[in-house]
């Protein structure tokens, strides 16, 4: 069954720094019309980064939308022509100041795809190096090196909520979990 | 070090049926202002639904964000009132026409905390039975009955792209694990 919605129109409401908002009208499978509201939202990266202590390189930031500070995964958008990895290498070195010698690819995911179009790329980095952090002008971030068994303790406690970050670590648990086999 | 960032302003940008829009203009811990662009979005729920036979029900449904179709566990939007177990019960009935007798929480995230106020709670279900779909007129569903064991597959395969989804079925297998210890 093939379920495309084919768009008669877009309207364009917003255009703005990190995100655009459009309104899609749709002809649904059974030929009526819907509307569909949709954010427009740059790829980005996350970085599970893990130092030769076996620790986590976490990120604890005040973030407006949801008017609190929570733990995440180093992140961040895409630049234009710029690869998933090399973004990946480059937030790693500016939101926590390490460089690493190694970097894979785990794994990708949308974070909303009922209404927005990001889709996040997710690295493991190893081999860490401290060089300087060089965070964007409004980012105020500090960095947690957290014992990975502790970092599992805190998904457990729900202390972690954010989605990508929760992804991130536990696609991370499953890469490490076969390396071990 | 407290890093809230202190609303100054507040634009309304667009008031929709899934969504809004506004742009906060902040006061940043270091006296300077910054713009942020944010989603309002309401809370939701997603349901790691599992029969008799350890089957996953899970829906694949058209998504216009991303233009094409995924694989999801059932989902949606918290109504005004409904508390988040009662919503989870009543979105399982309408996007796959089960109904439970055991609804267990397991955790909860935030989707896009750098944007968007969306909170998922996740709950598990489970003592399954076939009563009958109820989806709204604009939503075009397939329900799947996929076996755990090839839930996790398609998740390592990478056939499962949805953020809330993984992180659901992720949370589900260590629940599972912990209860069979």
């Amino acid at each position: 069954m093939d379920n495309t919605e084919i768009t008669i129109k877009t309207d364009k409401i917003y255009d703005g720094k990190i995100l655009s908002l459009k309104v899609d009208t749709v002809e649904l499978p059974n030929k009526k019309y819907s509307k569909r509201e949709i954010i427009e939202h740059s790829a980005a990266v996350s970085i599970v980064a893990i130092t030769d202590n076996d620790e986590i390189l976490m990120v604890k930031q005040y973030r407006k939308a949801i008017e609190k500070e929570i733990y995440e995964v180093p992140a961040g958008l895409i630049e234009i022509g710029e690869l998933p990895k090399e973004a990946a290498l480059r937030e790693l070195r500016e939101e926590t100041g390490y460089i690493a010698s190694n970097i894979e690819y785990l794994s990708e995911f949308y974070t909303s795809p009922g209404f927005c179009t990001e889709k996040i790329h997710v690295f493991f980095a190893s081999g860490l190096k401290l060089d300087e952090q060089d965070l964007d002008l409004d980012e105020f971030i500090e960095l947690e090196l957290v014992k990975f068994e502790d970092v599992l303790k805190m998904l457990d406690r729900c202390e972690i909520n954010d989605a990508k970050t929760m992804a991130s670590i536990l696609y991370y648990k499953e890469f490490r979990r076969k390396n071990n086999e």
